[in-house]
């Protein structure tokens, strides 16, 4: 995957709309008439979004003619999840060490407690 | 994190020079000079991106005030981690099915050439 596949993956990720379809796609095929009844949205609004994953490779169609289902796609979402899976060592690292911190905190607490206790 | 969050999360990622950026910060603090440096990129150009990068909470300025070096920041890249997370078991499922079938082929064609063989 090149990086200007990623740019278009990502931006088409940044849409609640865009991943709400996703979503349902991702529990089997649908029409667009489908994946447009739970939107507050017209046919040709979904249809928009439809093509911004269409063109980042998330989503394709299905061989019904008639019906022709979007399905969703693997191989966008596993570059763009490995491409954030570099960045989890760091994550994991912060959130531990504010977990040890918080750990920390709390000890000191009790240890304070626990004196002025002993001191009545 | 809300919806909201993420789409400005994953707008922000999809840029190639700003996922450089955050790539460089992985490794510790920098100043806006030495992220510029490897870009052939003017230093505005650069601060443009770190304002983006910035609004989407993906770094965030030390405490340094002269040099005021940028950090990345472990929350949006852990959120966003986490949504792609879902779809995990989906592409790994897509994948196992693809390498499964080929591996069926691969013993078909043996079969096959095994078959030959034997009638010569």
């Amino acid at each position: 995957m090149s990086p200007n596949h990623l740019d278009v993956t990502f931006a088409a990720l940044a849409d609640p709309t865009r991943r709400a379809i996703l979503a349902r796609l991702a529990s089997g095929e649908a029409s667009v008439t489908e994946l447009a009844e739970p939107f507050a949205m017209s046919q040709p609004a979904v249809s928009k979004h439809l093509k911004v994953l269409e063109r980042a490779g998330l989503i394709s169609r299905g061989h019904d003619a008639q019906r022709r289902p979007r399905r969703l796609e693997a191989k966008p979402l596993a570059a763009a999840t490995q491409w954030l899976e570099n960045y989890r060592q760091f994550w994991e690292g912060r959130f531990q060490r504010l977990d040890a911190l918080l750990d920390e905190m709390k000890t000191e607490k009790k240890r304070k407690r626990t004196k002025r206790g002993n001191r009545r």
